[in-house]
């Protein structure tokens, strides 16, 4: 019997935004892979599981591969590969292995590249997550969207969102916080009045909620646009 | 002292992808509001959290106000007035009332309506909920959008998409199977090659996934175009 591997998404950031069914697999699961961006710096989704671990009082493991950030697409398929690899001894071994990702697992996560991987020779579940946006809509207290309002999600800064910025009602844009002033300048040139809201650390303990753009939010950064009609 | 009003995202119907904190929430509040769409039906987000009030041994209340699915604004309106006018008189009696919603509150959802009116007296709260197309995407183990890709969350079937669809990476349709027909028509116009998959009752016991687009999946059809690049 071979092990499964299931993307488990542990949401936002508050451990309680985690759904029930994500709690019961990491209380539960042989073996907890946890990404991280470097060897220095601890991985958001294990501390969000942290204390679910402690309370633990079975035998499990944890393993924390290194997915840098980095552009050289060569390069990162190493790491991908390798963590596949690793992944692979252990479901071999017929244990599952959970995969926590920040977030929910079909949104801009690692585990799509870990997935594609393992998926041809294992059987692989996921479990959705709470995204970053409809929590820092709750945060904020914002509606992204009502009746036929339609709602563009775009996962970072960039020129292309010019195209597309005047046929949607509600824009929400991650990471802003690394072309803040790009973002601005793009939003101000749409004649349509809007309510714009940045939301740094989304339902952590440094959350923070600000009135219009971020230049210095740091990684978990995300801004809501919603363009308002007459 | 007044109640609070909580919009709590129950999500797409599994009670196992409620938050924890959705959960506490729903085992305490003393008054829960459950929409229902005709007097004749039961609140699916009722229905979703039934398990967890047949536990409770304290005294509770639920309201289940009827938002009927018209069209006439003003009408719509009337509801949403008497509705509210239920939930204030609760609130003033230092009652906090939780409104359950299936998916997410910042999402298409009739707490939109229902906040907006009583946010003007009173204390608000959202909490998020796993929304319908990321648990589509995990039931159907299709990642939505990976490094730059851009989605597209439309709330229906309607001309308008032909305009946007071009631009975009991922569009995710809900209500599908209205006009599974005209939505075809629009994607088969695009000239990129996709992945077109329909999700039926999404983590509920009579789940469907269907390759394609479905003529009579029903009120919970959501529809997932990937278009691939090469």
């Amino acid at each position: 019997m071979k092990g499964k591997f299931i993307g488990v998404g542990v949401g936002p950031g508050d451990p309680e935004l985690m759904t029930v069914k994500a709690v019961k697999i990491i209380k539960s699961v042989p073996v907890i892979c946890a990404p991280r961006s470097s060897p220095h710096r601890p991985s958001i989704a294990l501390k969000i599981i942290k204390n679910i671990l402690k309370k633990r009082n079975d035998k499990y493991e944890v393993i924390e591969p290194v997915f840098p950030m980095i552009e050289n697409k060569e390069n990162l398929k190493k790491y991908w590969d390798h963590a596949a690899e690793i992944i692979s001894e252990h479901l071999s071994e017929g244990k599952d292995v959970a995969f926590v990702t920040i977030g929910d697992p079909s949104l801009y996560s690692t585990f799509t590249y870990i997935c594609r991987r393992i998926k041809k020779k294992f059987q692989v579940e996921m479990i959705p997550g709470i995204c970053s946006f409809t929590s820092c809509a709750a945060s904020a207290c914002l509606p992204l969207a009502e009746k036929d309002e339609t709602l563009l999600i775009l996962p970072n800064v960039n020129k292309k969102i010019k195209k597309i910025i005047g046929y949607v009602d509600t824009v929400v844009v991650m990471k802003t916080s690394r072309h803040g002033n790009l973002l601005k300048k793009i939003v101000e040139e749409d004649p349509r009045k809007k309510k714009i809201i940045s939301v740094v650390n989304c339902s952590m303990k440094n959350e923070k909620i600000v009135e219009g753009f971020v230049e210095d939010g740091g990684y978990l950064c995300t801004t809501l646009i919603k363009f308002l009609s007459e």
